[in-house]
């Protein structure tokens, strides 16, 4: 029987994002299992930070969705969630958002859930989404680090912002799991877990793993 | 580096149950990936039918935790998520339950979620777990087959029954993907889904997948 | 002290459908009230009718909003709301979308709200929408016309089936006010409520009275 | 066509608050459209400041709403919604309260909101209502005044507590929109908005808009 | 130490509720026990059955508990708990409403409750009360019997009615425990009970159970 | 006709804890009222702190209950309500457990209610269980000693820490009533009470009373 095939899409068109999560993404690459593609949206901003870059990207997404007949299984690498329900809309093969997966991941993991996110102006945003999806019930909170997307994945300083938001999630909001709210962080969720004596969700992981999931599910 | 590893407990002592589980796992048994290891609770009931069977094992099982120290993850494989919390508290290792895991990952495949349940008792337990997790919005209904944990393992006319009660969760309740409630139908997944036209969630598979997301995500 | 100004934005290309709303609107244009346009995509599809008519849309009608300096406030005619959070990152001046205030609308006229959509596979979507609101406590249900936006706005048994449809709402349901879930079927809503005796909120009149509220608070 | 009529009641006997809403209601007193008469309930309290004031003008305004044959639609205006329900039995035209309007109206606006109450003891009899009309999920917080309606009509340094309490709301709540609570706060609007930097609804003047709304709807 | 002191009000003027009730508490009249007064509202209307007789009994009800100095507890015995919030701003003694106690019992007692109401047209005022207290989420149904107060009451088909209005509840709502929706219905309770197979709340009862709770604390 | 009869059973072994909880019954053990029996758990740990303790005692309580053919009712005595709905499933006699009780009864005493605590690490227990029952909406608050079980029953500091706590709850929270999250701090509940000016519930008390509202309804 064939391997089944995965595609992560990076909806924004940074390089430095793409190879992270590329190489974030070798933890999966498994002798027999599926194959699992990182690919890049010619077309998206340098990074997602407003609402009009994610509806640049929804068409674009979903004709990328269309178009690709090897993948048994797509996953959108951008915590806005962009374009999610018009891919789905285009294929019955399952698609997954890291926004979705990250916190349904966390919540098999903590009581109450933290989101570390790149700006404030997300978080709105975000806020809205997790009502949309029925989830905010069990969220403790949302904070932002106050940086780029570009910045969280290269600077130096972004792990020590990300480590003093983590402590304010977890000892004035009372979260007990956190949740990256970026793609751009994968390197990130090891030191940052050691460092708040907590579960910490690479949102990109979570989803990766629930498409393995769905495509593994189908070759029993 | 050493593989990761994950131990999937069936807290009853049906052997079929075991050996359907084992058998429904090799499809994440994967070169380089976590090994899966599929145990049986020998304390526990033949099948876990009512909450005083869930209260049998919750104890038995934690000790089984504590007694492992080879898991990376451990997956509890009933619908009932005997003893998660007890589990949880004895181990700093992610313990993952089949019905927290299965209903997560519907939420990434449709709107609302359908649960078919082995037993008309089960249905108040479930509903008042779902209401304990924050994830009861999106459920469209749950409907249960009226047959035992047994006969649904090795009865032929389990399928065409749960085949009927997803159609009934479909056309009347409005689920547009369906949770199956028991560790003991993944066999019946694919068929399943192939005859109700939407995705249908195995939870035992759903938990395994984000065991194995879980630990793999300790080896970047 | 000049006159204010509300632009209202059909997203579809469909001339009859503007019309109608233009035709219906008339009710507020009032003397020395607020001038009140009625305006076309040009670019949108002839009805907006799944997931991927509301991604085409989002960006043209931002576009549209940040071009037109006239305008006190925006009402996007479409009970999609297609592009409402898009449009109102582009300005700050107020942007009403008509599902929005339709439902906000019909919470001030009964207890628990019907809503009547054109197609079956809207519902998922609006019910999406209406949990993102925060508003989907009080519906009693929707249920699908089963016809086009374009039958809708001129087919003569549009009438008939939306009468059909609203006493399954009222008497099976339980709502005790409707909210008409298109733009297309103002000169429906006069007979509409006579024939079922309960409120019937036509969403454009509802969100261009909010528009009408925002922009006289401005010229006290 | 005769033109529509809609009535507002000050169910306080305060005429300076009479008064207020009275001018502030002029933006609304167009050319061709509804008139917009302001009445005082005779028999009300000099301002509704606790449970006791409230009950003592529910059957009083349900009486005037039954009398007045010239309304088309009524508002009742004072934040606490007193006999809102006794009124809508006694009659099929709409009756609209202020807090409801007022909350509806921020819906639109904002992600969150934020109310400012006139007097502590206020605060859990409001929260109460907003979980009656379902509309508590969005509410960033409510903070008092800690002044009298009286005062907060006439007073000089009312404003200066308004901005104070407002920023509270914005930056320790998070409320994107305020809903000022109570009817006397008319002429503050403006100012408070600018102060701010954020929408700032004044609840009698959206509920006149909702009544404008469903009146002329009744003219297509 | 002297006796505690219970004053069960019915708010409605008919003395063969009233004397039901006096009936029924005897249960609760114990030897060394508090006293049990039941009295009745001469003001009140016959039989509370729309919100135009809930208004009407507020302030009554508030002069009552301001004037009897003898009463450690209240208790208002109609299953709209009219002026509930008004007599407790009067004291600092314990106000208890039937609804609120009968539905806070039923929780104690099953999964999801059903209620039996007297008409129709309260259904909706007792959902929005629901909401109200917060407490509508394992709300099961409510069903009106069709029937007056002072039938319920006096009337030989009231438990035949109330039987199969129970249960539907039961069977198509999915209740599993009853509470009876009016102070008048206390006889019939045990053969209710008996005849459905699940537990059958008097909130009458229930409330002068926690009014005794209350009272008896205070003496320890 | 008999008394009825009420088993109070404290499911950990420590004797103090099982003396207090006897002494504060007393008040109700009225001539001719039910008789209150109260029990040990000789099985049970010296305290219950942990889900480990919880779980130990479940089924010991199921024994218990249906081996005592005597009790018409039964209350369980721990704040963590151990088994409550194993035992209900042994059973058609009413069980009652003391949290549930207590937020119940809390929720007829205040608008929003405040939890203290033993021990931090039972918070995020106690959080899950008012989700599980539906009943998280007016909480105000959570908050703990920091001390064991045994020393709330009988270290004098106990109280001085209560107060404060109690204090944090009303002023920061905003509760403006308060549950004791222990079987063991009967005896503090009137000076609490007194020093924080808001209703103080004891747990125990108001499952009594709620247990004599149950077995007194049978007997009229």
């Amino acid at each position: 029987m064939a391997r089944a095939d995965i595609l992560v899409i990076n909806p924004n068109s940074n390089p430095a994002v793409t190879a992270g999560l590329d190489a974030a993404l070798s933890t999966f690459r498994l002798a027999d299992g599926p194959s699992i593609r990182c690919t890049m949206l010619a077309e998206g901003p340098f990074g997602i930070e407003c609402q009009k870059d994610v509806e640049q990207v929804t068409l674009p997404l979903r004709r990328l969705v269309e178009q690709d007949n090897a993948a048994d299984a797509f996953v959108i690498a951008c915590f806005s969630d962009p374009g999610l329900h018009v891919c789905r809309e285009a294929t019955r093969r399952p698609v997954f958002g890291i926004n979705e997966c990250g916190v349904l991941s966390a919540l098999a993991r903590g009581e109450r859930f933290g989101v570390i996110a790149i700006l404030a102006q997300s978080v709105a945003r975000h806020q809205r989404y997790l009502r949309q999806m029925g989830l905010a019930e069990r969220l403790a909170g949302e904070r932002p680090l106050g940086m780029s997307v570009a910045e969280t994945a290269s600077d130096e300083r972004a792990f020590l912002r990300m480590e003093a938001v983590g402590h304010e999630l977890v000892e004035k909001d009372g979260a007990d799991v956190i949740v990256m709210g970026c793609a751009g962080m994968a390197r990130h969720r090891r030191p940052l877990e050691i460092a708040l004596g907590v579960p910490v969700i690479d949102p990109t992981l979570a989803a990766v793993a629930m498409a393995i999931g769905a495509v593994q599910a189908q070759i029993i």
